[in-house]
């Protein structure tokens, strides 16, 4: 079965990411917080990736597979299918480099994750809201524009723009137990789990996944990508399912993948909205309902938490009663 | 009229706070949104004292004026009047130096302000929500506990460790233009102004005011306190009045105070939530909300604002229609 896998990138892609979207990219900020320490019983060491540009870790691995290409390979544009944060990251990274972007988005996609999109000068192409559709039609444009393909996660360079994020975590807090990040194509959590155990191999990392798109703890359960699992969860971002590239490095590299409903979702988003005075996106407050789910996982311990987007409608709030 | 003017903090003072609030204080980052410059038409700078402990800048002037006590001071507690921020940073810096706190607040002050608070272990006395009766109930809790009184804003230790905010500031940015600080009793704006015109005397000091407190704004024009003016806004933490000793730094530093409407104040707090995905509280806002009401004045400069504090009850937002 490994056979099929498509190469995967290796630990000195992600130092080289790193030298690469260093120009563009913002090193974020790590806080702490004495008041959720208390909370969830260990030492938290949050990223804020909410903080990243185009407000998700989502510009680290774009701007990487970006500025990777030749010009030749940019020359007729870049393509990626996307419903949210990755297509405006990818939007962005384009406008860099000064070629044009098309982004295929399904239908139901985020208002306001479309607007990113549209703010950074991208084109938008719909499509109906299936995996296969937006293949289709993404196939269907590459062929006719020779455009080049930039996909969210099922990508080298984007994996290794992604385990960025664990080097400057692990730079600034060195002595960490634990690593938790959101799973929802692999793609931050394959990236940084490369990237931890590298520097770090006693380290533990484990993925946070909606326990209504639990298609990554399947498929690590089975030895195979699970695709045909209907998501419902509030996390818009982690409804995506692993390709045979993510599984193979969080196989190798990955301690467990933790499951969390949405309720605790929601709470531990406005427990960071109210104590670290963050905006941060349902998919990226996993990490933390992560920990206070099972506390006694984590008691004691250094555990740093990936806040890995802040893309949120400030209309509908998942705390605010349905109008 | 100066001689009853009492001593005032010099920039000594403020160096001194710095390095008493080092080991409690947190250095909070300096962020910038591409974005927003590109709205505003100039460079912005903003210091999140939303991130600074117990959720305001105002940790730190508490910090310094609880610190700078002897043990004999300190020995039978602290008092303050408080209807938010400053009650709960006393709070704190007094658990941090293992006093005990009393904060009286005046009745209709914010629910989650209280609970800050409380949560911090001070005791909470309550009392009408006039300066009179604050300003009695608290000399009468003085006379019969001994309590030492930590004054929000009319106390030189607290000015000086305000003023620590633009040290920080000018030492991470050091070519600003301007500088904009929020402006109620005038405790941050006279610090930091102080600090700026020390450091960098060519730059420009503006306090941000909300149109319906323009207390500050009368007294600077009038050169005397007014204290019968009634405060009208969204800016909870902004409805306080100058003291003899906050205008005589005003006038010395300040350049000039400028008013904000409250539609204004929600809709620069709404678009730092959207694009710096920070959670500011109206107070906190008025700065960027300043700069877009008056873009000319600002155009092409290095502008920094003083995000003031991020403590807002998450069920009620300004933009939210109200229930």
């Amino acid at each position: 079965m490994n056979a099929a896998v498509p190469p995967l990138p290796h630990f000195d892609d992600i130092l080289n990411a790193a030298a690469r979207i260093a120009p563009h990219a913002r090193v974020t900020p790590l806080l702490r917080s004495r008041s959720l320490d208390d909370i969830a019983g260990c030492s938290l060491h949050f990223k804020c990736e909410n903080l990243q540009r185009s407000g998700a870790f989502k510009f680290r691995g774009a701007c990487n597979a970006v500025f990777a290409l030749d010009d030749a390979a940019v020359s007729r544009g870049i393509v990626t299918q996307s419903s949210g944060n990755h297509g405006a990251a990818l939007a962005l990274a384009s406008r860099l480099r000064g070629v044009p972007a098309t982004v295929v988005v399904p239908e139901g996609a985020p208002a306001i994750k479309l607007a990113a999109i549209a703010a950074q000068g991208a084109r938008i192409e719909r499509c109906a809201p299936t995996m296969a559709a937006r293949t289709a039609a993404t196939d269907t444009l590459v062929e006719r524009t020779g455009a080049h393909l930039v996909h969210p996660f099922d990508d080298r360079d984007v994996i290794a723009g992604q385990g960025t994020v664990a080097l400057e975590l692990l730079r600034e807090a060195p002595d960490l137990d634990v690593l938790l990040a959101p799973v929802g194509g692999g793609g931050l959590l394959s990236g940084t789990s490369l990237a931890a155990k590298t520097l770090r191999p006693g380290i533990t990392v484990y993925g946070a996944e909606p326990a209504g798109a639990a298609d990554a703890h399947a498929s690590l359960r089975e030895g195979r990508c699970i695709t045909d699992m209907t998501a419902r969860t509030v996390c818009d971002g982690l409804r995506g399912h692993l390709a045979p590239r993510t599984l193979a490095l969080l196989q190798r590299h990955v301690d467990g993948i933790l499951l969390v409903d949405d309720d605790a979702v929601a709470a531990a988003m406005r427990l960071l909205w109210e104590r670290l005075k963050l905006v941060v996106e349902p998919s990226g407050a996993i990490g933390l309902a992560a920990v206070l789910a099972d506390r006694e996982r984590f008691a004691g311990r250094q555990v740093g938490i990936v806040l890995s987007g802040g893309n949120v409608d400030l209309d509908q709030l998942p705390w605010q009663a349905q109008a």
